[in-house]
């Protein structure tokens, strides 16, 4: 199985556009030891032809043209099959409506984060412009499912949803229930399952269901957004928490950090990392914590083969 | 007036992240005389201190993050005071939600439009996390308005909404009715009405409105997208011919180009280009035609001053 990441970076990306922090500062000016992510998502491919992409980031474009195994190879079509959606967050799935040039796509999500896509925006009309334009497969929790490409051939690959502690996307708060479907994560099985990817970009916080998934993974992205509970608003940049934004910091003894750090019969990359945090910063004491604890910080561009 | 051009292409971007038409493959392989370029969007100031985009394009961020004047000055905010909208193409108003981080925003368009971007997509309550996070302001035809930033602050700017032949967009399609407001070309008057800038991306051809608009401009971004009206089909790209898809052809006796050629009182810059255009090649006889014209090609990165 071949992986690229593509970004890295949570939601708003790094340096993120109306944002002045020391971090966002400092990496406009090119400082040394910082470096720029987009938004994140992953590419994955168990033969090389077919890629899958883990999310769908408002990057695509540009994350599309930095990855050669992506462009494509005839005068239309790509080697994108289709993609993974794992929340209705607008960084997780705004970046499907830049694939639109009538290239037909299989598209992998629950039935609750398809309906508030589809059925809540007719954005989404522009990836229907004829029959099969895009195939939506539905994944149900701990189902594991066959990657189809769009013209319903097997990649090899498996893919199986994994719920995850998180939250509905802010733009359906108020109109849309929580549901164990609104987020989740994702475990990819090579054709021989030898090996088990993990990429579980939003966790809110620990669970007895994500324990065992990452139980079985060889190697795991996760969720690197916070380093403090209390980031934005100790920077002065928002009033609410890590965990009020569902998602798990990663410092302190509750932190997903301590417990990742235990997870090592895994290889682990940190992904979705907010242009506040620390460890963006390699100087930074929290750069060097993560990375004493056997984690990767994932950087765009990081490609590995399991 | 300062402006600059954020993006210079067509919707998809040049190269397209599909495509592999000889414009593409040679941009990727970064053959001499072609230059990438994003999706068309200029970035225009009165004052020097707040900006005002015409059409937000999905390529906002990266296109932010290269023109200084447009990163933020302190802690968090934007020099970005809002934009101006033309039609309800994704290329045209997707951008609006990589706007996101609870940055207050004034929004210009028409009624139709507004309509079926609000009301027709969830997405947008992204846009609308507190009162008056987006104020939207209607634009009518032909009536000025002051471009004002969130605060009500009146930034000099004069905006003026001139419908223009069209159509409705792809994903509304079968659902919304053809409208002379679904798509609009500006007049932008600087504070001593000197200076008139003109913003015409989608034109599906002549009209009275547009000769009488054009005549009032000292410099004038057009409809740049295809050379001839069989080019998709020609390279066996689409089935749809330019006047289909509502684009005005550059070429031929009746095309854009030769009635461009006449308006010689204005600065005449071309945008909106798409990917498959032979303009884009500096070598090509097209491009050599429309600088013999007097007729500039828009770049991404271009700066004026009216």
């Amino acid at each position: 199985m071949r992986v690229r990441v593509l970004g890295s970076a949570a939601g708003g990306a790094f340096p993120q556009w109306n944002c002045g922090c020391p971090n966002c500062r400092r990496v406009r000016a090119k400082a040394s030891g910082l470096t720029p992510r987009s938004q994140a998502s992953l590419a994955v491919s168990g033969d090389g032809e077919h890629y899958f992409l883990l999310n769908v980031s408002p990057d695509i474009r540009s994350q599309i043209e930095a990855a050669p195994e992506l462009h494509p190879r005839h005068a239309r079509g790509s080697p994108i099959s289709g993609a993974v959606i794992t929340n209705g967050d607008l960084d997780a799935c705004l970046g499907a409506l830049c694939l639109r040039e009538s290239e037909p796509l299989a598209l992998f999500t629950t039935e609750v984060i398809r309906r508030g896509l589809v059925e809540g925006n007719t954005f989404f009309r522009t990836l229907a412009r004829f029959d099969d334009h895009v195939r939506w497969h539905t994944l149900k929790p701990h189902a594991p499912e066959p990657l189809l490409t769009p013209a319903g051939e097997d990649s090899g690959l498996r893919v199986e949803a994994i719920p995850i502690p998180g939250k509905v996307p802010l733009h359906l708060a108020g109109i849309e229930a929580e549901h164990p479907q609104q987020n989740i994560g994702v475990l990819l099985r090579s054709p021989d399952s030898q090996s088990v990817l993990g990429f579980f970009p939003s966790v809110a916080g620990p669970s007895g269901e994500l324990e065992r998934a990452i139980a079985q993974t060889t190697c795991c992205f996760f969720d690197g957004t916070f380093w403090t509970d209390d980031e934005l608003p100790a920077l002065g940049l928002a009033t609410r928490s890590a965990r009020e934004m569902a998602h798990w910091p990663l410092s302190g003894l509750d932190g997903s950090l301590a417990w990742l750090a235990s997870k090592s019969h895994t290889r682990r990359v940190l992904i979705h990392i907010n242009n506040t945090n620390p460890i963006l910063d390699e100087a930074s004491d929290a750069h060097q914590r993560v990375l004493a604890a056997g984690i990767e910080i994932g950087t765009d561009g990081l490609e590995l083969t399991l």
